[in-house]
């Protein structure tokens, strides 16, 4: 039995516990990070950045443009094993090179400084448990891996199959029906809400769904999955009303459950059914033990675990609080329009009864626009009564990388009069920002 | 004789003097606007913005595709008058929209309140002036418009020469470099100063010239041009080391004059050799006047003359000051690739011997990064020794949609810590930055 020593151990190697053991380490602590499958998590392995590639690689392909459509599925296909090797060892050498300890395989907990993996046991000050949620199967729908499926068999380009049931139009289901889509599978979207991508306002959606429905989706909407059933032929998928859906596969993205470590009956720790729970600063019932990302159950998104883990390690190094304002989060939808953006919709302005203002501008009505021959997009301005600004929010290709850091502004409080003092450059799509604000701020007030 | 009486008065229909009248419209104000020529001005009609929409349509077509290359080059020449045809009608289409009083025609100020305009005496509260520049020959460069020509006959694409020389490596040389080069025409470039894009970090300028030199460009730098003489074969350009460069054409872009509106000398307005004299508020000696634009000597770039446009707007409105931070104007060049940025550069740094941090970050290490196949590309970010944020620089295609408000940082004097508080989606992009940033924090300061 080897007793090795750390300031910090990481559980888990998702992106959360990668950022958050990299900003440890920079700064002169020992770090190690266990990992029990493969570096990388979900975010970079077994959906979410996978699905970016290929939904990337059909950008600027025009909408019947079948021949180009085709060359880059194919092309998709043939270089998909390089290319997740290539990201494989991307992650690890970003590791190596911060010659941060590696241990692979599930351990346990022996007490709040001691992790136990097999022969190795684990001391440290601090524990930065990071193991993430998975997609859970419920009763009458079993996940089995290979006709119902999660993300980590969905992503697999080699093996698409003819036709698929997508249960959950969340941003999980969306994004991956725009990928079957593009791909050539059949797809069935099915919805138990009135709307797909739920909790966001219509006018942002409609242009995905309408791209998802020109590529052949079909979305059934208000309506749930009773259960799944698999048969010779592939999944039936029994809905409320008594129809019957067939497919190849299907796909569930409407459930997860957290990786909670074992052992953690070892220490104080408390956890509730479905999270750890952690105080403001993130940390368990132990004052030496945080919990990042999905586990915590705060926010289910990858920039979350990653400002997350950024945090605890600056509550370690130099005791600084954590102080996330999740309310200045940017949220993004990887489909193909994208749709990006931060700060409050009308939809929740409505629900709460706020009264607000707001501008809306086309890009394909900025000068940019007509340089780029861009056709679709838009930008969605909401200001308050007194023109503070409370929601910044695109949609368009490639409109994830114009948010960037306008979190800031809503954070800052600013007003429009504020922004429109900074200048934007010409000629530029983010220009349409500025016409939104223009618009917005003399608008009528909606109560 | 007709007289007609407005709130105010805009000379000169470019982009500074469109917004301008567009946004005192709006709160009511009579307005009127006077082009000369046609309306647009040199950002929107004679270089910028269609040197712009060819360079876009080449974005994305791999180096060595000729076949798409060409491809490309066709169809832009086959559409390029429906496509003028378009930007044309849509400046117009949102001036008449704007119900903005038109005028054409060369008029002259009668004095401080009116201006004739042939059989019209136009008199006004306000005058905003918006002339704008114009290239420029010098001594022994003539400007014939033929084979000598500036931007305006250099963005006809129907009527590409073989070859042309490029006097003056500036923004706009490098950016019509850009253009001819892809468009297969055989380019040369004359800067005097010892680097194209003359105060700008050369590792930001290096990916450009690289580019530039992969298209076949010839750069000629530190050597100045002593004449231009057209023969029947072209241009033959002599250098000062005693070179000749012979060529199709020449294109003139270092220098620019004023387009002075007549009759100044009947109002107080001062004006020195190349300028409108104005004090902070962009008025000139005349309490009622302004100056924006390139004519006021300030900037001459598209998105300073919108800026004042704006506030010489919210002025005359709600006497608000002209207060512009022009320290946070973000440039770009809009070549292949784009370099945008915001703040300060190293090279300003150190001549004014000013200590700071360095980090950059490579788009192809970031996640997005793999997953759009991206080579080229990356972040630079500068600090002070308190890790304020003193420049935020980018190369790489369309940067120039990817630094939206960031001048707000530096203006708001923010520290790399107080950014890296901000979510950027993952994964995008942007990401670089937080990434430069977690960098340069910790660097050794440069003195």
């Amino acid at each position: 039995m080897k007793v090795k020593r750390y300031d910090v151990v990481v559980i888990g190697g998702g992106i959360g516990g990668y950022y958050s053991a990299r900003a440890l380490k920079r700064e002169g602590k020992a770090v190690a990070i266990i990992e029990k499958n493969s570096f990388g998590g979900t975010a970079l392995r077994w959906g979410a950045l996978p699905v970016k590639k290929v939904l990337d690689s059909f950008k600027g392909i025009k909408k019947h443009d079948h021949t180009e459509i085709k060359k880059t599925r194919e092309y998709l296909i043939k270089k998909w094993d390089e290319d997740l090797r290539r990201l494989e060892s991307k992650i690890k050498d970003n590791l190596l090179e911060d010659k941060i300890d590696i241990y692979f395989g599930d351990g346990e907990f022996l007490d709040s400084e001691t992790f136990k993996l097999r022969e190795d046991v684990i001391e440290t000050e601090y524990f930065i448990i990071a193991t993430g949620s998975e997609p859970a199967s419920i009763k009458d729908i079993v996940i089995d891996g290979t006709n119902i499926i999660t993300h980590r068999e969905a992503i697999d380009l080699k093996n698409m199959p003819k036709s698929i049931t997508i249960l959950g139009g969340n941003v999980e289901g969306i994004e991956f029906a725009a990928l079957y889509a593009e791909m050539g599978v059949e797809v069935t979207i099915i919805e138990k809400e009135n709307n797909i991508l739920f909790e966001n306002d219509v006018d942002l959606v409609y242009p995905i769904e309408e791209h998802l429905k020109s590529r052949g989706v079909r979305i059934l909407k208000g309506i749930g999955a009773k259960n799944a059933e698999v048969g010779r032929t592939g999944v039936k998928v029994l809905l409320d009303d008594g129809r019957m859906i067939s497919s190849e596969k299907a796909l569930v993205t409407f459930m997860r459950k957290p990786n909670f470590p074992r052992g953690i009956e070892n220490t104080n720790i408390k956890i509730s059914e479905n999270k750890i729970i952690v105080n403001e600063n993130l940390l368990t019932d132990e004052k030496n033990i945080f919990a990042i990302g999905d586990i915590n159950g705060i926010l289910g998104m990858a920039h979350v675990a990653v400002q997350q883990g950024l945090k605890v390690a600056d509550y370690i190094l130099k005791n600084i609080s954590v102080n996330i304002s999740y309310e200045i989060l940017p949220r993004a939808v990887f489909t193909l329009p994208e749709m990006a953006g931060v700060g409050r919709q009308e939809w929740e302005l409505k629900r709460d009864n706020i009264p607000y203002k707001l501008g809306t501008y086309s890009f394909k009505d900025s000068w940019r626009g007509w340089a780029r021959s861009i056709e679709e997009g838009f930008v969605k301005i909401i200001l308050d009564e007194n023109n503070k600004i409370l929601g910044i929010w695109m949609v368009g290709e490639n409109v994830s990388e114009y948010i960037g850091l306008m979190g800031y502004l809503i954070k800052e409080e600013k007003t429009a009069e504020e922004i429109l003092s900074n200048l934007v450059i010409h000629p530029s799509l983010t220009e349409s920002i500025l016409e939104a604000l223009i618009e917005s701020k003399d608008k009528k007030v909606i109560k």
